[in-house]
């Protein structure tokens, strides 16, 4: 086992801020990015916490990064805002993003926001989960840097290409989850290779292009593939068309062209959808879904978990989170 | 090999058209419902073709199915449309939700057609693909009867809950897919059950909760998986929702429970979703994409090949198609 030190969440909490102020972001977009990144561990979800700091410290120290910014609304149609998110990262577009979202789906029904010029390296459930405590579905994605082949080639070309979804429970937790296309996410291939862990079979091919359980010869060099083969890979494929065909931001290849390589996140797209079930639905949709979860959760076998659950199981305990203490050293060296 | 007999589309359009009518359908649906079987047999999707039309027969002839049906269309808001199907097959509801629904997202960027009372048993692409083919992005799901099981659970309880997607790209073929978040399609087990071929490992379980790779151990009282682990689960819990919890219909598990069980198609409900790159793309949409399609199209390997690419490459020939034998002589009996 590696190595961990128990910090409190206010812990977390300050180093995040601290170290993002020091690299040059302003106090306001500190406090945004501490936030997320502090609930991540808070819930349990380690490859989207700390372990993403020092990527963070890398693109402000960069300039990539802007660490002042200050993303911009243009509500284009009553159903469609764009956002402009100013080169800084995803969350500070977020913080402007879902409100003018939530407002538009609550009014027509359904509503789209589109992210462009935005850093995306954290977990994508926060801003779904965020819709949903508004009582609306949502769905997310975000591309990436090339880092999955998809089915047929045997080169990066797709990024994890996350997918997101949360459905509204009003008066309970949100049914919420978010799932990489690829075959794993990179920050758990990423976490699997510091750890000295295998990975599944299908997971990826190494550098020769051949297949490999060995989550550094995938890192270094070689590339992950999609989950489920060909139906990963069409919807790797939708994510990148929503994320840079429909924002008009770069398709994940074009992201790698054009990025100064200083290792911190890339530039990319957000595709966010929101629907209302008040204004769509016909029935009671509240103890129609109601019904439906108990139903689910009442199968035969090992146990169906709803999405989130364990998150939000996770959220209620103050305890010290551990965490890994190579990170720490790492983010100290910043 | 199974015995076939080669039919030209015209003879496979008038075969589905007579029996529809004989069945009880009037003759505006029939046509539609026969273009739709010709359709997927002149694109070589045999699974969704004259393979259907038992079914369509015989929920026609319960009653079940309304052969006279005009579906409703209902604008709530500029984003979004409610279509009562009026008891009757998909695509007479596709035949008036797909151009309102294309008039909206035309208008505002972004538009759901939220279909309830209708029962689906055909293709989910060619939906898709007339949206795409008016310039949109378009995503539809559609839920059924319990026949995968959830994740941790070894009891049917999600339809196969097909996802389709489809992206515009004007002057070429637009891009197109439809999967089932089942590990396979059941027309598809069907199909190879009625072929005496074996399925992948992971397909499905027996009736003892076994892994099978025996299709008629999974079509006989067994189930069939998700594709991809948890991953598909998620997403075909996402159809579910979409489908039954935002329409208002019911729930693949309610579906079954109201079903007259005479074999024909089940009642349930259709989310479509209609997207305007045109309003919310910020650049050369159209050029920035088509790159996109080249790019993917020349990666290394043993070839990426476009969705809906073979589709419409066996659209192009006017030979007549191979007809399995023993099908037609089951027609025949209606």
């Amino acid at each position: 086992m590696a190595k961990t030190k128990a910090m409190l969440l206010e812990e977390i909490y300050k180093l995040a801020f601290t170290k993002l102020v020091e690299a040059g972001s302003d106090e306001h977009n500190a406090s945004i990015l501490s936030t997320v990144l502090r609930n991540a561990e808070r819930d349990g979800s380690h490859s989207h916490g700390l372990f993403r700091l020092p990527a963070y410290l890398t693109g402000l120290k960069s300039g990539k990064i802007n660490g002042n910014a200050r993303a911009t609304i243009n509500e284009i149609t009553p159903s469609f805002v764009r956002v402009d998110g100013k080169q800084g990262l995803a969350p500070t577009a977020h913080n402007v993003a879902v409100p003018a979202l939530v407002t538009a789906a609550q009014k027509t029904g359904v509503a789209i926001a589109a992210i462009h010029r935005c850093f995306h390296m954290a977990a994508l459930w926060p801003e779904v989960e965020a819709i949903a405590e508004k009582g609306l579905a949502a769905i997310a994605c975000t591309n990436y840097m090339p880092s999955v082949a998809p089915a047929g080639a045997n080169k990066a070309f797709f990024g994890t290409n996350p997918i997101a979804f949360a459905w509204p429970r009003p008066g309970k937790t949100p049914v919420v989850y978010d799932m990489a296309t690829a075959a794993m996410a990179l920050g758990d291939v990423q976490v699997a290779a510091r750890d000295g862990k295998k990975v599944p079979e299908g997971t990826g091919l190494d550098s020769d292009g051949q297949p490999t359980i060995e989550p550094s010869a995938i890192v270094k060099g070689g590339v992950l593939l999609p989950f489920g083969g060909y139906k990963g890979s069409g919807l790797s494929m939708m994510v990148e068309l929503l994320t840079a065909g429909l924002t008009g931001e770069t398709f994940s290849d074009e992201t790698k062209a054009q990025d100064n390589a200083d290792g911190g996140p890339p530039i990319g797209g957000q595709f966010l959808l929101a629907m209302s079930p008040e204004i769509i639905a016909i029935d009671d949709w509240q103890e129609h879904c109601d019904s439906f979860f108990e139903r689910i959760s009442g199968l035969p076998g090992e146990g169906v978990r709803l999405p989130g659950e364990r998150r939000h199981k996770n959220r209620l305990s103050d305890a010290p989170r551990k965490i890994n203490l190579e990170l720490l050293e790492k983010i100290a060296l910043f």
